[in-house]
């Protein structure tokens, strides 16, 4: 027999946890911990605020020494603005209720991360939800709920106000059952990379045995808030373009399409009017069903819009992102390569990558630590589309970079809508336009590793023959200084000093390189004391805009 | 400024149709055709009817030669049971509308698959979808419609009833944007992968340049139709208990159990009750909630509930899936592991694999063709758990096969619930009873395959020295005849014949095998004609129940 049957949006999820990520005691942890951290870190950037974020997790006490898995509490709190109370318990009590539908570029991308820590706490422990919050430091509001699965909304079990001195921000205690033991690792290496790119916050974690890791505010400047932007033409579809006419309050043609879109100005907005063939200054709510779709079928074939403005885009940048480099791996060799903002199917988007040779943090092989929107990614590596890029399309020998070099290649795609392939946001889709910017960037990353691994061989060439000139030269200008009858020696050591400068100049002539790299710290490095890495290579930054 | 808002599930997937695999027009002409084709498929077989399937891809003519991708109509026709017109306009127009949410075993998973081809014709074609649909072969329903995506509900455009002429069965028709040129080879193989493991379909497909590929039934031995099944214990937590505890109608707590779960009687219902503390004479509805999370807390932890009953679940089966795997890959020698009914958190669950290896259609390298309740599983193989056991888990040295060797590993999962880890149902979680199963099961189907290679290897070597006696023998005899001046040359060539069946006799003693190889395939084989395999060599199917 067929029974046909509605569900809930809750009941959803809560049938297919996997889908969000929650698929087992170990993965359901570390997404709750990430999914609550990611909702503090948007909302202190979002007004402007540097974050501290405090995460905690213990055991649950009333069930003494269990095994794993068991039951423990994660509190996550931050000095962020707050919610406000009125929209509480639907932010965490609502599956498809959220901040997050909006065009801009934030952690969060599916407004369901938190309402899923709190359906999967519920689920496993019947346990209520506590948040606490302030939005004005001088009342804070306690709200303990559950939701109601099977009518996705939120039962509100209690609800206070007491004095909030002074403080705002946001305080999510769940009980949840989780495994700890199994967990801890990628735990430990999420905050571990959220501080590699994101070193303007203080993060403190305090594990289920009180260990406490602190990553501490390297910078106070916190990156300028990421912005709402409106659709650009090209990611327009017919449904899109009906809602906007619906929702318009302006008279004419060009000024719905100047008020509605990204970056289309009058004459723009003239110039494809008279392409599509509408009158410019017909009331939008006149326009037929065929013309909405010719002016849709328009919007995908006019040449003439402008790309994307990345303003409301905010990459990590290259001073950031080098830093945490150098400070998290300790490379002998690194590198930042910004790549211009682009855009797929409308919504912009900006790729950056970092790679990092040698030094003693790396191990031997090639490692790919993976971001979007400042999240670390950190399962599924191989369904990536960076993973895709750095396997597949990449000719590591054509850079005389064998496979069990230490390299590591950092990729961070930012935009308003990351095409991430599950809820659980753990690897990116390979879009075409998106392929070509990481491999664009990576290639141009391995070309400069290439030129200074190059360069590292032949100064090592170089030094290799003045070691030999500095263990005769002394000997021949001795017996030279004998034979001549001579007492004093001639200026060797110059001669020495000469023809090293001539033969590195040579060598700069024939690399042709923008990056000249210094004498110096070969010397250095060959000197057999090995600290090169001490003195770091910053190869010179391109724009390619 | 935060701004908090709510949307609906067609919203929710409307702006994230990647989660549901329609990444761009190649795929989602691909997940369009895979999953209405589906949705026949079960309810033909729910039915108990033999499918005949129609599917048909043809380019809107309005739109002319236009380049890819482009606006194509798509017919899929079914012979099945057809739908209810009551439900045609929710079960096609609305997102968490469906049939296939209860326990039972089916392609489709998340009831959303259909109305997802619909959505995704909707926004890039802004075209209605037509359903013709017949339930009795009397009248015959015809339905126009549109989604109304804010409010996730059908717009009826137009509603027909006409004569049936006999027939039962629905047909669906959208128009929507797709790249044939990039999706044929995924579409051409979905059919083939279908037919493999569904040879009791007639599947047609005629593609935009009108070329026909059938794949016609070849058995009229219908699987049987899958069950609904009572939730396992194991399964249960404490918001299905409450929903179960709801709809309730049985007076005591022993009655509950017997009637609401998988596999329990009387005996263990009592059994159960006392290690939970509760009364059994008790009313359901009495319990109190403290007492709820004290039951289902103790149905994780009783040791004696009986494993989940596999008569729900419709396996492939072995001859079905040996015939499929000879006729579709024409092996020189293939085996089938049927594994026992296991669960996972509850669900049944079977595992199947089929081993192929050598003949003329293998090419050099190893082959994973997964299938999931018969879907046959094309993208992201590198995600999925057999891919996972196949790579990392196995040492094919061990069984003597090398990387390049010609084999195609077959897995199947069936389930009442596949663990998918994305709505598209492009792979299967690593959920570790799972992933043991598929081990043991390739394992097995490897030691096989190694038995018969190091068979066909000693059988080789008793070939060579046969080979050499054929060719000095009859010399041999010739002189000795000559020699002894005799006329009539010895009976060598019975000889030959008897040493042969010695070694081979020998042979059979050490390897102590159950498949003996007929040592006539491999004479075949070593006269240089290899025409062995046309002779298949079918392993004997063990039962490990």
């Amino acid at each position: 027999m067929v029974t046909f049957s509605e569900i809930s949006p809750s009941e959803f999820f809560y049938r297919n946890r996997d889908l969000a990520g929650f698929t087992n005691p170990a993965r359901a942890l570390y997404m709750a911990v990430r999914e609550l951290v990611e909702n503090s870190l948007d909302a202190s950037e979002l007004a402007g605020m540097l974050p501290d974020v405090y995460v905690r997790i213990v055991a649950d006490g009333s069930t003494g020494d269990s095994p794993e898995p068991r039951a423990y509490r994660l509190t996550v709190a931050d000095n962020g603005p707050g919610v406000d109370p009125h929209h509480v318990p639907r932010a965490f009590g609502k599956v498809f209720y959220g901040s997050k539908y909006v065009l801009r570029q934030s952690r969060g991308m599916f407004g369901m991360g938190g309402t899923m820590a709190v359906l999967y706490g519920q689920i496993t422990t019947n346990k209520a939800v506590k948040v606490t919050t302030s939005t004005d430091g001088k009342s804070r509001h306690i709200f303990e709920m559950l939701i109601d699965i099977g009518e996705n909304k939120p039962i509100i079990l209690r609800r206070d106000t007491e004095e909030a001195g002074g403080k705002t921000g946001t305080r999510v205690d769940i009980m949840l059952e989780g495994d700890f033991t199994r967990s801890a690792q990628k735990i430990n290496e999420y905050f571990k990379q959220t501080a590699l790119v994101g070193s303007y916050a203080n993060l403190t974690f305090v594990d289920p045995i009180g260990r406490i890791s602190t990553f501490e505010r390297a910078t106070e400047a916190l990156p300028p808030p990421p912005k709402e932007t409106l659709p650009h033409p090209y990611g327009v579809d017919v449904e899109a373009f009906k809602r906007m006419v619906k929702l318009n309050e302006e008279k004419t043609m060009v000024r719905f399409m100047t008020t509605h879109f990204h970056r289309i100005g009058e004459r723009t907005a003239q110039k494809f009017l008279a392409f599509a063939g509408v009158e410019p200054k017909l009331a939008p709510e006149k326009l037929t069903n065929e013309q909405v779709v010719r002016v849709v079928d328009a919007l995908q074939r006019f040449q003439e819009f402008l790309p994307p403005d990345s303003s409301c885009l905010s990459p990590v940048g290259e001073q950031i992102l080098q830093t945490g480099i150098i400070k998290e791996l300790e490379p002998e060799f690194s590198t930042v390569v910004m790549r211009p903002p682009s855009s797929y199917s409308g919504f912009p988007f900006l790729v950056e990558v970092g790679l990092a040779y040698g030094g003693k943090a790396l191990e031997p092989g090639r490692k790919l630590l993976r971001f979007a929107n400042r999240i670390p990614l950190l399962y599924d590596e191989s369904s990536d589309v960076s993973f895709k890029v750095l396997n597949e399309e990449i000719d590591w020998r054509r850079y005389h970079v064998p496979d069990e070099a230490p390299v590591a290649v950092i990729t961070h795609i930012c935009s308003t809508k990351v095409p991430y392939k599950t809820v659980g946001k753990e690897y990116i889709a390979d879009r075409p336009e998106i392929e070509a910017e990481i491999r664009n960037a990576v290639r141009e990353a391995l070309r400069r590793l290439s030129l200074y691994l190059s360069k590292k061989g032949s100064m090592e060439a170089v030094q290799r023959k003045m070691n030999i000139y500095a263990k005769y030269l002394p000997l021949i200008a001795r017996f030279s200084t004998d034979l001549a009858g001579q007492k004093r020696l001639p200026k060797y050591k110059q001669l020495i000093a000469d023809e090293r400068d001539r033969e590195t100049a040579a060598d700069e002539a024939v690399e042709g390189t923008s990056a000249p790299l210094e004498a110096e710290q070969v010397m250095v490095q060959v000197d057999g004391k090995n600290v090169v890495n001490k003195k770091h290579e910053q190869a010179k930054i391109e724009d390619y805009s």
